[in-house]
């Protein structure tokens, strides 16, 4: 069986494990589904679930892509490899949910094989809390770190590191939120080690998020949290239309387009000028969690 | 008395009669004012409403600028012209209504001045409906072809053909709305000409937006037409934070992001997938309005 067969199975196994999960806990609604086959061989299974009780929009796609050109926005290190001829899996999955004490959870994994021959892994996954608890971020962070310390001891810093470089709004000076672990242009060890890391990320994204998930998601809240979910959306909209290096690459590349955009809020808001009043909850998550810090270390502490 | 400071006079004059107009139809909101001065010598003077029966958001910005390198978006054509020192004073306005029967209208001019000695106008406005009704865009046409005629009988086919290229989402091959008139490094015939162009142009704002306005401003309407708006909004979202030239540079240049981004809808939605429906008055404006038409003679034969 070619490796990237097995990759295949994986991803496709996990968007099915990742569904099920939030099926189990919308009683009411199913993630819509369809396959999408490209004229040139590949696949995409969009798996898209709106409007639910606790999940207002939750995307959660598999694709698998063939091309004569790999695009540049696919290595980012290694320019030569672009403009050949490339498979690639991927899947990538994203969970708005309704209630503001719940943070909205985004992760991704993907597999690039080049010319048969040169490949990379890459992925990882990331938290944007409107209203953080330090005990939500802990675990997070340290649901992360295990999977990645079984591997290597190092690997976590170095992860934790790209990813609050990459989850960053230059024009805001603010963090995304409050990070998590991502990786790229991944070979090390080779083929079977890069597998098994992949798989142990994957393997914790479920562990990482669904515990956050369900102590939230029955949180009482009143319009003010609400108003402020919906405007700190319009910092995921922000980040994903003008930084994310991913949205950009599927807006010039004409890939489906709501494909591309199920990331999207189902609703967002701009104030103008808007500031948190000091010693609000809503300051809180820009003085205290907005930053690169060392969550683990620093949170530990504290409890 | 420099050129510049007329243009200044007059730009800040026609903030000032925008300004007012809308505050006639918001018997309970003023517009926010703030002066920002830059440390370069530059001054900002935001306008900004919030909230208004009729004004979902309105921004008409003010802003004197002045640098040692003129940035590139500043202009299109002329690379040399970009790194040297400059001068610039813009005006630029949207508004976004709150009843859905209201189209979006956005507007800018602006005027650079480089090393003191090159100089160039541009700008214009586009008009972005939910529910089109033929007269008002034909009103909206008819209203920037005469601003154009008495200088050129072939600037507005020029200035529209300008408008319907920029304002124009590549990833939804879709026209933002049913666009306008725009004009851009413009010096033709010299200052004085090219400045009573400028001027037709900007006086024409209001003549071509307030009967519409207030035809439609209070238009009964239900949730299906507000969703629609929601909707549709989330395309103006994506073409300035994807697509838009002015925006863009406002993001990577540092400057003040709350003026950058004043240009945002308060509320903006996204569906997975969605369509109108076949013979719906949704699917009207797709197949009707969203593409580059010859409006004028159109709609002019349909009455």
């Amino acid at each position: 069986m070619r490796d990237i067969e097995l990759v295949k199975t994986y991803f496709e196994g996990l968007q099915n494990r990742v569904c099920q999960a939030f099926e189990d806990r919308e009683p009411r609604k199913k993630f819509s589904f369809e396959e999408i086959e490209s004229e040139t061989g590949g696949l995409g299974k969009p798996k898209v679930i709106d409007d639910g009780i606790h999940v207002e929009r939750g995307a959660v796609q598999y694709t698998y892509s063939k091309g004569t050109k790999l695009p540049r926005a696919a290595t980012e290190r290694n320019e030569s490899l672009t403009d050949r001829s490339f498979e690639a899996a991927s899947i990538s999955m994203i969970i708005h949910p309704r209630n503001p004490f719940v943070p909205t959870f985004h992760a991704n994994l993907r597999f690039f094989l080049v010319d048969n021959s040169h490949w990379h892994f890459g992925g990882g996954f990331d938290l944007t809390p409107y209203y953080p608890f330090p005990e939500d971020v802990l675990h997070w962070h340290n649901t992360a770190k295990s999977a990645c310390d079984i591997h290597d001891p190092n690997f976590y810093s170095i992860f934790k590191k790209n990813c609050d470089d990459y989850f960053y709004l230059p024009h805001r000076n603010e963090n995304r939120g409050v990070g998590g672990i991502f990786f790229d242009d991944w070979n090390e060890g080779g083929f079977k080690k890069s597998f098994e890391l992949t798989k142990s990320i994957g393997d914790s994204i479920l562990p990482a998020y669904l515990p956050i998930f369900d102590r939230r998601a029955s949180s009482k809240y009143t319009d003010r949290e609400r108003e402020f979910q919906l405007y700190r959306r319009g910092r995921y909209v922000e980040f994903n239309l003008a930084v994310d290096r991913g949205t950009k690459y599927g807006l010039q590349s004409g890939r489906r387009i709501e494909s591309v955009l199920a990331s999207m809020p189902p609703l967002a808001k701009w104030i103008y000028n808007w500031k948190p009043e000091p010693g609000s909850p809503e300051s809180d998550l820009y003085e205290n969690y907005l930053q690169s810090r060392d969550w683990i270390s620093e949170l530990s502490k504290a409890r």
